[in-house]
């Protein structure tokens, strides 16, 4: 098993991206010198998806800290803080960023000079990535235990290695089950606003070598009528400690949708995806987009000028729709609650 | 009550269409000669939604009538038989189109010289148009009843005026109810692949005065769970005995969704639209439309080169979903067939 594409690079004194917003016309990849450069490219979702997220605002606070002129360690540390700031400003929903803010955070309060904090910051970032390379390999491993053979599964957004910087968490899954050979089929959802299934989804399983079909959302449904789709598999940005789960918008009319047709859906998280803090989904803040995601596509106008326009990037699904939620340390059915807490004591006893 | 824009008219030797591909970046009617051009015009939906279908159908039958140059009847009525089955060869999913190709065929039935029956057939066609906008205002009006004062309403794809060569269905409802000062607003589906809601559907709202919020398809679920919806009303392309309802894709999806969240689902459509011959849903022709309209919107591509993808243009909702059908003759309720069969004595016993 090896990871197929370097969604996040650290290169020492930068950090080195694919541009996941020109795919999959172009490869092209951004080196970042800075840390306000990192937090625009995932505010522009230039690198998007939670643990992709996680990953380089870890290694944005470390490029942040080698920005810091000064061998005060009170003044460092007080400079850091606004770097951390700048960072977990970006966006709202993905757990993982603030589970980076804060592990990079602990580092820095570690004592030693600001030599010594510096490189400690980058190998924690460094650590950061790893760790979620790690886990999701785990995850690929274990999900796919859960695929049939000959299975259709269908996908929505993309949580493959471009999210995940790593094997992927629901792509993970996908992809493994088919190097097993379980000669599965995948439907991805297209997933307007942003096109991250028709986008990315597709291209990283035509690299893999998965057969797969393209739809609209709002075709998910038809096919589950017809008896199409044995399971979906989705990835999250943030699950609560009962289960329920924010992920990119579109998953609750896909959960609500399996739930109907009494299909099994699976949710595909590392831990760094849970907040311990959050007890239900209500408590879990959703971004509104701008409204130029609906009415433009590739620069081009679809709607009338000027009008209204909805633009949640997220929704939450409540964990009754949750089939199992497929974690690196194992998977985790109903009830929820006692089931996070279960795998939470496995990380402490370890 | 005027109907907001004239989206078919005869000009006595030829029929002016609005082209609904170029809407809303251009208002551009196109003026077709004959048949064939008719034909392609419906094919290639610059002339969409079941009623308008019907109507630029029997206009369509009207003009190829006028282009065959015979005083034989025989020969004539065979000619007129081909271009009758040019017609209804372009679209196999609305009934309307082929109800229209029936009533065209009897008309031509009628003794009389070919002068005559020409004459006869432009009639027939004028009076099936008429036929249609006087069952879209009467639809409106029972429709609005319906609708209560400060609702939201959420619609799929487009049953305005240009879809009916009248009033609209669903939105000729929604309408209407601004119109008697309910103060309702609504959310529009965008309705991937060909986005007649972003397109058409804002259009037309936007020319009437109400107001509106333009979503992704993916958003309505996640607008319903927030408790924003209060009723959904769509069109219909074909309707069968039981009252299974075929209408865009997408469709399908909208009812599970609001069947799950208790709200009530209409769909609004003229007695043009039912299918006595058709018992269930099971039976209705569905239409597997081009790859290009997923992986290219407005000419850029959206998608890797050469992917699979799928294409239904309609799917069918089983009538346990739906709470009313809205018709120009009454309101029908389950048991369906019962009501369908009540409303079809009307028209006998008139």
């Amino acid at each position: 098993m090896k990871v197929p594409v370097k969604t996040i690079e650290w290169l020492g004194d930068r950090v080195r991206l694919i541009d996941q917003t020109r795919l999959p016309k172009e490869e092209s990849y951004l080196e970042l010198k800075d840390h306000r450069a990192v937090a625009a490219a995932i505010r522009d979702m230039q690198v998007r998806g939670a643990p992709a997220i996680g990953v380089a605002a870890a290694y944005g606070i470390a490029l942040g800290a080698l920005e810091i002129n000064t061998s005060s360690r009170d003044e460092f540390l007080s400079r850091l803080e606004k770097v951390i700031e700048t960072i977990a400003a970006t966006r709202p929903t993905a757990r993982n960023l603030f589970m980076a803010a804060e592990r990079m955070k602990k580092a820095a309060s570690a004592p030693g000079s600001v030599t010594a904090l510096k490189k400690r910051l980058m190998a924690e970032a460094i650590s950061i990535h790893a760790a979620e390379e790690a886990a999701t390999r785990e995850i690929s491993r274990l999900g796919a235990s859960l695929i049939n053979k000959g299975d259709t599964v269908l996908t929505h957004c993309n949580a493959g290695p471009l999210a995940t910087a790593g094997y992927g968490t629901a792509l993970g899954i996908i992809i493994e089950a088919h190097r097993q050979g379980k000669g599965i089929r995948v439907l991805v959802d297209e997933t307007r606003p942003r096109l991250q299934g028709a986008r990315l989804t597709t291209w990283e399983l035509k690299a893999a070598g998965v057969p797969f079909r393209l739809i609209t959302d709002s075709m998910a449904g038809h096919f589950m009528q017809r008896g199409e789709v044995n399971c979906v598999i989705v990835g999250a940005d943030r699950i609560a400690r009962n289960g329920d789960t924010a992920n990119k918008i579109g998953t609750y009319t896909v959960a609500v949708l399996a739930y109907a047709h009494q299909i099994p859906f699976y949710v595909a998280a590392p831990f760094t995806t849970f907040d311990r803090n959050i007890a239900t989904g209500a408590e879990i803040p959703s971004e509104e987009r701008c409204a130029g995601e609906v009415t433009r596509i590739e620069g081009q106008a679809i709607a009338p000028e000027g009008i209204e326009v909805c633009n949640p990037a997220f929704d939450v699904t409540p964990h009754k729709y949750i089939t199992a939620i497929i974690t690196e340390r194992g998977i985790i059915r109903e009830p929820f609650g006692e089931g996070i807490g279960e795998v939470q004591k496995i990380k402490k006893s370890r």
